[in-house]
């Protein structure tokens, strides 16, 4: 008695453990909850060759595939089968294993059947797939404990979609049964979960998927590897512009610095490959070819270019050698799904989308347009990046002309190929927003390069490449600022738009363009950039003899925006939150730079999540909901989408939904995540308000 | 007939140019309200030697001592006076003057008693010193125009006071009488008025003041040539915090790039000094050792190291070669002008201060308290740096202990002497605040120097250097993100604080500390500091056995801030607008690389004035008004104050008043003006009240 008193006691004096108390707190559980204790008989499955115990699942986990699926030791008691020094034997044989193998069903059919019906009365009950843990005790069964099972993506749809055949939960409830972010595991490989293999080191977990590859250091280098057949993992310091093409070779991406929001954490969610970033614990020598890897045990480990390693983006974990992957398979049941989830849903979602794969990928997924279609990813590309450093280096006008007619034609086909690959859909276009001198030559070979195409000297260009350097490019002359200092650089983007969609409606394709005005803070500036693109727009239509509707609307990403959001409205068709941009300005806080000082405030509980996952409601979301009431104040029927990462998390989606957004975009790989959590958030909203 | 109709229309139709209209716009004139065109008969100054014409003033413009002051000339037209060809006469001698100078007075003193009384009732009808122009026909007086005269600083106060004494205005009147920009005229010396110069290149006002000296490029020749008795200008692309002792030295500071907020102009104002910003014309060859300044003409002018040039800090002006310049003197009546304006303020006015020296400026010009001491600078000091540096470059905590119990003793000093220098006013305190990359070294000689105090190789700090910086430093790891990541910092400034506020008290000498968090985003950022500094608080005063008032408050900076400020104020005793902060942040625009693009921005009217200069009130504004709404909800008795460049300037002045804050605090150089400002918005909101 003094043993299960003490014991009772041990267990409700937990509750005020340290350790619990800051979980309340972050959890916001209130303390008066306390916890319970249950007492229970105690059985025994170690009382001879009659007894046994086990663990089960009613339908299998990792498939979903209805059943008995788990395993028992005869003459055992639990924590037998937890150390594994016996080996288990099977509830019931695998379809494709012969008859003759040795399982409860064959070696024991009465107790198999009692088992069955005891588990299918628990599923009933709780109606969802239940993992059991039983004791048989001189041929009684017992049932010790019953919980909901953890199941794979793949197993989470399927075994939804048949309670709802068989019955058992609705519609609805599949929905709400669904965890959006779990959905992301049928789009990537993952590590085969047999499989066993020592972490080295530990980042985030920036991008969900895994990857095995050799290591190389740097972006050529992945490109050149990729194309004699290798796969290879880029691992640097941190990632940039000029990297793309490697990240683009690359079957994952390792970063020893930056956030969840840094440049391959960002451009790697957007094309669904593999990221962990923010991995400090490796020390790269791009000099002498290799990484450092100091373990959490001190242990150091030296690895050269060319050695293989694996990485998980879905734990951020990090392992030297190969870890066998499986590659990802749709389960049939989930159109079934997706289609409940779209009558359910009504916060809409589009994708992040800059080609016409992706927008491919990205209707294939169900989104309902493109709300952020990026210009800049297509200045990047090696045919063109020369023609777009001479416009940004151009000593006037009329030389930024030149250059920007031959940019031209190459706009016009990238928007002609992205407006045919969504007909019927919106397509927001983003005019040109980074800073100009992320464009420019990093490598004094290159510098040359444009000075001979430009006929200046390399001092010359790097005079003026200094004069663009900047001490807070995040806060400097990007965005719409280019269109005020630089008009001609607005007018042949809108020009480029305007062209494409008209020929495409000369074929019947029916395109709607919607314009969209970055890093907007007054209501003048987007006053004086809707004239210019409206003015292009007529001058298009006249020589083209054809007219298209179209719509003009701005970025919302800057709390002078928010806070003026009435005025900007005037001039506004449309607003789409760029939440990155918007979490960077109100918290004072460089995405890039978080990575200092942020694990620490998490730690520390001073931010319960990363804000740059996770919308931070009290404070971002409190300057959407201004911006919103204000804006529709002077435009009822002002649209308004979220066009950042947090578009595609689905507490975010939860928030936007309250706040009346009308849709969310994010990467084509989180457009089934964020469809589930719009679907989610409806149904308990109406549940809410019922 | 024709003639003057046409006359009349042209008139008329001026107010409808292009011209015009924008003027209306930019200030908000309505076009309904028209102009007028006074038509009046013609006399003629110039009909013979009894006809004359002249233009005179009631006062003199320049001291504001009373009795006529202005020149005539016989049988001439006003367009004869104004083309120069013939000297004119003077309308009464100087009183320095022999009696036998030839003057209206003395040579026509008919004529000039109906002047004078002419102008001593158009005195008193306007109540204001007159600037008239008049014509004699045949010895017969005509006035053709009077309007209220143009008067330097020191004439503004002494007219102003004297008009109060002679009954004709009150001293509401004088105080509206002010105008608060000018009064900083009375603080520096100017250019003589009577020299001519070509000016060669224009920069940003950015200081007021006027300052002649030998071009030097670098800080450290600014202070080896000062320290030989030269007079020197120092010229460079930015200055940074590395320049401070040759920012001390120098007369005046001139940079090709940044704003009205940037570093040189920042230090510049706070010290008084003159100070032209953004002058672009200039190009520096610091390897050359000389600057080329391209002319509005085109011309190209190389000047060397060691050449004279004269800056005008309060017109932007650059003038090769020496211009004379004037020694401020203040007037008699300042005093008793002041008097009035400190019966009619009531919004406070602090100073921005760090040293003994600045505390003491700013109580001689009435400055109520220091509303913002930032201890970086005291870190500066050279004989500090390197313990500085070594606590920045610790591995560990102990290291950095070590290091901040070097800096403890120094620190103690400094507030011991500030707090002295203040007794009996509150001195804000505000902790660390910039990223600590900006104390590092930036030369091989000074990290070789750390490298050798520290034990360890240049090579460590080169990559330390290399790991702490930042893409976005002003959104990076700074202010309470150093509290939260290195707790030690903030302990050992708070016990600095506390240790010289006993050791004062203990002396009997009154001052009670407010200690300022800065860059809080987040309510429990500030609850953990709070808790930190109160336990020290605690430990000094028991060891000192002694306890002294203090409080504890943050800085309102961010965005999040603002619209979190109900959250904040639960543990803050004050708040504190850094509105400079908060501009950047509101309006995603970094004041450092805003001279990229914001002089477009005003070109164009997209924005009506700088927002570092004055106080974007629909943005910025709107959201100090959020906070402090939110702030006052919770604690009502929450001081508020402003302590951005915006303290300073009349504008922002009577909005802060408007929107119910307790105080503002400027550079003690911009104490009169701001205490000016809150004396007529106190006296203009009183009158639109009753």
């Amino acid at each position: 008695w003094e043993q299960l008193w003490g014991a009772i006691s041990a267990v409700f004096k937990s509750w005020n453990s340290s350790r619990a108390i800051i979980f309340r707190r972050i959890n916001n559980y209130p303390a008066s909850w306390g916890t319970a204790v249950t007492v229970q008989a105690m059985v025994f499955g170690n009382l001879g060759e009659d007894c046994a115990t086990g663990v089960l699942f009613t339908r299998n986990p990792k498939t979903g595939v209805p059943g008995l699926f788990g395993e028992f030791l005869v003459n055992a008691q639990g924590e037998d089968v937890v150390a594994g020094v016996r080996t288990p034997q099977k509830i019931r044989a695998d379809a494709d294993e012969s008859v003759d193998s040795i399982s409860l069903e064959s070696s024991a059919p009465d107790v198999y059947q009692q088992l069955q019906s005891a588990a299918s009365t628990l599923e009933k009950h709780f109606r969802d797939m239940q993992d059991i843990e039983f004791t048989i005790q001189q041929s009684k069964l017992w049932i010790l404990q019953t919980r909901t099972g953890k199941r794979t993506g793949n197993a989470m749809v399927k075994i939804a979609v048949d309670l709802v055949e068989e019955g058992i939960i609705d519609e609805n409830d599949a929905i709400q049964r669904q965890d959006p972010e779990q959905i992301v595991e049928l789009l990537h490989q993952v590590f085969d979960d047999t499989a066993t293999y020592d972490v080295v080191a530990t980042g985030l977990a920036a991008s969900p998927g895994a990857a095995v590859g050799r290591i190389v250091f740097t972006a050529k280098e992945a490109a050149e590897w990729t194309a004699r057949g290798e796969s290879v993992v880029l691992v640097r310091t941190e990632t940039s512009p000029d990297d793309i093409e490697g990240i683009i070779a690359a079957k994952g991406i390792l970063t020893t610095r930056g956030g969840m929001t840094s440049h391959a954490a960002v451009v790697a969610r957007g094309w669904g490959k593999c990221c962990i970033t923010g991995c400090s614990a490796l020390k790269i020598d791009y000099h002498g070819g290799k990484v450092e890897i100091q373990t959490s045990t001190g242990d150091v480990h030296v690895v050269n270019c060319g050695e293989t390693i694996s990485i998980n983006g879905s734990t951020g974990e990090v392992i030297l050698g190969s870890v066998p992957l499986i590659d990802p398979t749709f389960p049939q049941e989930l159109d079934t799904l997706m289609g409940w989830v779209g009558k359910a849903q009504s916060l809409k979602v589009r994708a992040n989308a800059d080609t016409p794969e992706d927008a491919a990928r990205a209707r294939a997924y169900g989104a309902e347009g493109i709300g952020l279609c990026r210009t800049e990813h297509m200045f990047f590309d090696q045919e063109r990046i020369l023609t777009v450093r001479q416009m940004i280096l151009a000593r006037d006008e009329i030389e930024r002309r030149k250059a920007l007619s031959k940019i031209l034609p190459m706009q016009r086909q990238d928007f002609h190929d992205i407006f045919r690959a969504m007909e019927g859909y919106p397509v927001t276009v983003r005019l040109l927003d980074p800073p100009l001198h992320e464009f420019l030559p990093q490598s004094t070979a290159e510098t040359k390069k444009v000075a001979a195409s430009m006929g200046i000297s390399p001092e010359q260009i790097e005079r003026r490449l200094s004069d663009l350097q900047e001490s807070n490019p995040m806060l400097g002359h990007r965005g719409v600022r280019l269109a005020i200092t630089f008009p001609e650089i607005y007018e042949i983007q809108a020009q480029a738009i305007f062209e494409a969609a008209c020929e495409l409606a000369a074929e019947n394709i029916l395109i709607e363009p919607e314009i969209m005005v970055p890093l907007v803070s007054i209501d003048t500036e987007l006053h004086v950039v809707r004239k210019q693109i409206e003015s292009i727009a007529e001058t298009v239509f006249l020589s083209h003899n054809q007219r298209v509707n179209y719509s003009i609307g701005t970025m919302i990403e800057l709390p002078r925006a928010c806070v003026t959001a009435d005025a900007i409205a005037h001039h506004a068709d449309f607003f789409s939150f760029g939440t990155n941009d918007l979490t960077q300005t109100t918290l004072g806080i460089s995405r890039d730079d978080s990575g200092h000082f942020f694990p620490t405030y998490l730690d520390k509980n001073i931010f319960a999540s990363d804000p740059f996952v996770e919308l931070d409601r009290n404070g971002v979301g409190a300057l959407i909901e201004i911006a919103v009431q204000n804006g529709r104040r002077t435009n009822a029927d002002l649209k308004i989408g979220i066009c950042g990462e947090h578009g595609g998390n689905p507490a975010s989606v939860a928030f936007f939904h309250k706040a009346g957004i009308n849709y969310v975009s994010c990467s084509p790989y989180r457009v089934l995540t964020a469809r589930i959590a719009s679907a989610q958030a409806t149904a308990s909203l109406v549940q809410k308000n019922t």
